[in-house]
Formats: C-alpha cells, sequence, structure tokens
C-alpha cells in the first residue's frame, strides 16, 4: 500500500501538524455556524482530509488514503472535538494557527504532486493534484458551511499552492536530489505565504455586474 | 455483481421503502425552493441514492450500486414526481414519513456497514462507510438547494447513525448470527431515533463568534 | 486510452467550442462574485470540465478524461482568464454566447451517451451519462458560488439534455448511422434549446411551503 506521505520523515511530520490545524480551523468554521458537534466533527475531518480525498478521486487512485490510515481519521476527529474546548483559549493563538495554516498549505501541495508523479500523470494534472490537495480541504469546508470559498477570495493562498508546486517541479526538471528539493520548495512556499499574510498581498478581482444572463 | 442490498429480504424492503421515503423528502425540500419539476426529480434521485454513491466512491467500489439497478432509478424519480401531485394531502401524513424516514436512516447505515464489511475495510472505515450511506444524501440534498445541511443541527440524527454501527459491529464482535443482530440493530436505532424526535434531543452545540481569521 | 469526444470529427470540434463557451459562462459567474483571477481559473475549469468529471467517477472510468487531455486544461482555463479582459465588450455578444453554450448542452448530452454506451451501462444509465455531462458543470459552477443551480430553474434546459439523449438512444434502437444520428440528435436538440429561450418556455415549478418538517 502506498502511503500518501512522502518518505522524508520532515514532511510526514509537518503533514500530521498539517492535517491537525486544518481540523481544527474546520472546526472553529462548524462553530461560527452553530453546529452540534457531530457537525464539528464532520467538518473537522472533511476540511483535513477532504482534499486528499477529493485528489484520490481525480487520480483514481484507489483504496482512498485515510480509509488506510484509521489514525488519521482519530486524529483530525480528535482535533476537532478538542477545538470546542479549547477555543475560547485561542484568541491570543492567531498567529501560530496561522502559521500552523501555512504549513499545511504547503506541506500538502508537495504531497499532492508526489502522488501524482508515481502515478505518471501529465505535468499539468501533477500541479492541479498538488493544488487540489492543498485547497480542496477548505472548499468543501465553506460549502458545507454555506459560503463562498474564501480561497476564491483571500490574500495569495492557491496562488501559493500553484507556486509550491511549480518551484518543486523546475528543480526536479534540473535533477535536484528529492529531499533537498523538499526542503527549498517547503521553505519558499511558506515564506511567500507568510508575506502575503503580513503584507495583504492579493491577486487582482474581477468584478462583473452586468445583467444579461 | 454484487448487491448493494443485504440478503436479509427485510432488509432488502426496508431499503425500497427507505428510498422512497428519502426520494420524497427530496421533492418537498425541492418544492421550498420553486424548483421546476426536473430539479425535482434531480433533487429526490440524489437525496435517495447520493449517499450510496458517495459511500462507493469512497470505497472505491465500482459499478456504483444503483447504475445495475435500473429499478431503482425509476423507483425514486417516481416517487419524486408523484410528490408533486400528492404534497397537499401529506400534511396530515407527517407522523408516518417521519417514521419512514427514521426506519431509511437506519436501514442505509446497517446496509454501508455491510458493505465496506466485506471489502475488509478497518473498523473505523466501515462505521463511516454506515454514516456516509445514512446521511449524505441529506447533506447532497441541503447543499444542492443552498442551505447548511440541517444534519448537523438537527435532534440526534447522524448520532443514531453511529450508534447503530456501533452497536452492529460490537454484537458482531461478539459472534451474534448476522440476521439477528441486524434486527436488534434496526430495532434499537429505529427506537432511539423515535425517543429523540419525540423528545426534542440534541447533540451540545458549539457556537463561535470570535473575530480573527 | 479512449477519448472522451466522438470520432465524429464534427462534435470534436464542437466540444472544443461547448468548453470554450462553458469556461466563459463560468468566469462571468466568478466575476459577479468578485473572485480573484485564481477563482476565475478554478470556476472556469470546473464548469467547462466538471460535468464529465462527475461522469468519469459516477461510470468508474479511470482515468479522468481531461487528465489524459492536458490541452483542454490549458484551453479552458486560458479562456476563463481572457474573459477577465473582453467581459466589458461582451454584453453585445449575448446572443452569440447562448447559442455557444446551447451548442455545448447538446454536445456534452450527446458525448457523455457514448461514453456508457462504449461501457455497456443500462438504457437509463446512459441517459443520466448524457444528462450529467450536460449539466453537471453548471451546477457545480453554482454550487461554488453559492446559489441554488439555476439549471434547476431555467427554461427548457436539463429537459433538453434529456431529450437529445432519448432522440439519439431511439435512432440508435432503429438502426439509424451513428454520424446521421449525431447529425439529426444535434439539429434537433439546438433547435429545442433555441425555441426555449425565446419562447420562454418553462417546466412547471413545483412550489411547497406548508410548514411541518
Amino acid at each position: 500500500m502506498d502511503s500518501p506521505v512522502p518518505s522524508a520523515s520532515l514532511l510526514a511530520a509537518i503533514y500530521l501538524v498539517a492535517i491537525t490545524a486544518e481540523a481544527m480551523s474546520g472546526a472553529l468554521a462548524a462553530g461560527r455556524r452553530n453546529m452540534d458537534i457531530f457537525g464539528v466533527a464532520v467538518i473537522a475531518f472533511v476540511t483535513a482530509l477532504g482534499g486528499g480525498t477529493i485528489r484520490d478521486l481525480t487520480l483514481g487512485r484507489f483504496p482512498i488514503g485515510w480509509t488506510q490510515h484509521p489514525e488519521y481519521v482519530y486524529l483530525v476527529i480528535s482535533a476537532g472535538l478538542l477545538t470546542t474546548v479549547v477555543a475560547s483559549f485561542m484568541g491570543n493563538l492567531k498567529r501560530v494557527f496561522l502559521v500552523l495554516d501555512a504549513m499545511g498549505l504547503v506541506a500538502f501541495s508537495l504531497i499532492g504532486c508526489s502522488v501524482a508523479l508515481k502515478m505518471d500523470y501529465p505535468t499539468i494534472v501533477v500541479i492541479m493534484s498538488g493544488m487540489i490537495t492543498g485547497i480542496c480541504g477548505g472548499i468543501l469546508r465553506d460549502v458545507l458551511c454555506n459560503q463562498v470559498p474564501v480561497v476564491f477570495r483571500r490574500e495569495l493562498y492557491a496562488s501559493v499552492s500553484l507556486a509550491v508546486c511549480a518551484l518543486f517541479l523546475s528543480l526536479r526538471a534540473l535533477g535536484i536530489d528529492t529531499d533537498l528539493n523538499t526542503a527549498i520548495s517547503f521553505t519558499a512556499g511558506l515564506t511567500l505565504r507568510l508575506l502575503a499574510i503580513w503584507g495583504g498581498w492579493r491577486l487582482p478581482v474581477f468584478s462583473y455586474h452586468q445583467r444579461w444572463e
């Protein structure tokens, strides 16, 4: 059985941090909609593991990753439920939380690329696999919470995922060793995301309000 | 070809009642959004057979159940369209309808567990397979009708699905005969759901409205 | 590798026009929600290729069509981004756009039927495959833009898809040559859709506002 986690043990550790952080972000979103604790558990699960699920479906990669790793399921549901208890103390942790989320985005993107590369998909599909893994969990969270996905409107977020995937593939084409490449891409992506948050960097917005359709 | 319906003929009969009841619940939801009769047919189909579809995708179980059972497709679409005709008389049937829906929830959950058990998935995945089958149809219905899924906020509903799956697996581990186990789990789950409706039992709600993300 | 496009070169050409038109319709919908250009690219992609993706998942047909055709991905993303530049000039093109969209609907439906026929699915599944290909892109677009799918409420749209699929299968059962059949079904479907637009034809609507659930 192929693990969804690259062999690099650093990335594997970051993956665990990432799904935990994403589960907590999902739980907070559920709390904003006054969901019950079951809803919290579902949204936590979907936010953390939904991106990888959609990636595996898109690539036709069965069995789907988390079905072979019950420990991930227990981890994200526990993290989601724990969040309902500690949420009131988390205001002070905003910065920690944003950094964890950024690490998750970058780690997910690199993992998504690795999975599609192993399956010999074309380059554009490898990049999309990285981006799907990175951002689809958040999209599912927002759809289930009945709002327009924030990823389509936030400071550079999906673009960071795209940049990480493109950098990783470029260095790979240059023959750089995979572990070194992973370290470089991870660091560059994390830096870009943090700069974007603190600088409030955004992509240009397209507003269209002509009425004819 | 593996049927999505367990051999127990009682459960098979309940399955037909369940998808019919779910199709009717979908049609009523579509009517609340003033959809046309095509929209009614789609929502009826998705509510009744969408949970099993998502389960089969998640488990990598192809071909998907209903594609091998055209009669189910005709049944749920007919039930949905018929509902547009009889809806005005259904006010008096509220209690019947809630009981049918509860039977559907419990039957779907047991069927979902059976399917995953046959495929040798880990216990947590078996339980999730039962819950996905039980509640995802309703979640899809609510997403397509543009509202926060009611299952995340209603009286014990998903929890009943969880309890049924857990009871079924526990009795199975004790070596109880499958048909007896099915009958016990079904009865217990149905009783719990009906008690929850009449008592207005709910899970604790998590409300979170701090503004920092 | 099986192409999602039938051999008839006319239909193949129409397919390219269709995914371009759908990508542009997705971009305009994203603009109405003030998404950034990344959001525009995603919605364009999902609107154009999402229907085929859901069809392939439903039929268990891997690898999914567009993952083997990177040129389609580049085409629809380019069309979506280009739309942000030319949108202000498109008001005068409303009629052209509606015709392109109608061609897309009909071409997608025929392609969806062909794909399921080759896989020997039952008739009702073949028809649903055509309709899924024809309309699910638009449904995903509307869900991601947080509105009730317009296809459930618009002038004859999904019904046109249904009529095209039914006509195609009927002529096929009569032994008509596939290319001739495709030409007839395409022309008939396009005519029906354009008549529906200009005549404002709609299906009956089901409104239900009793409060008991």
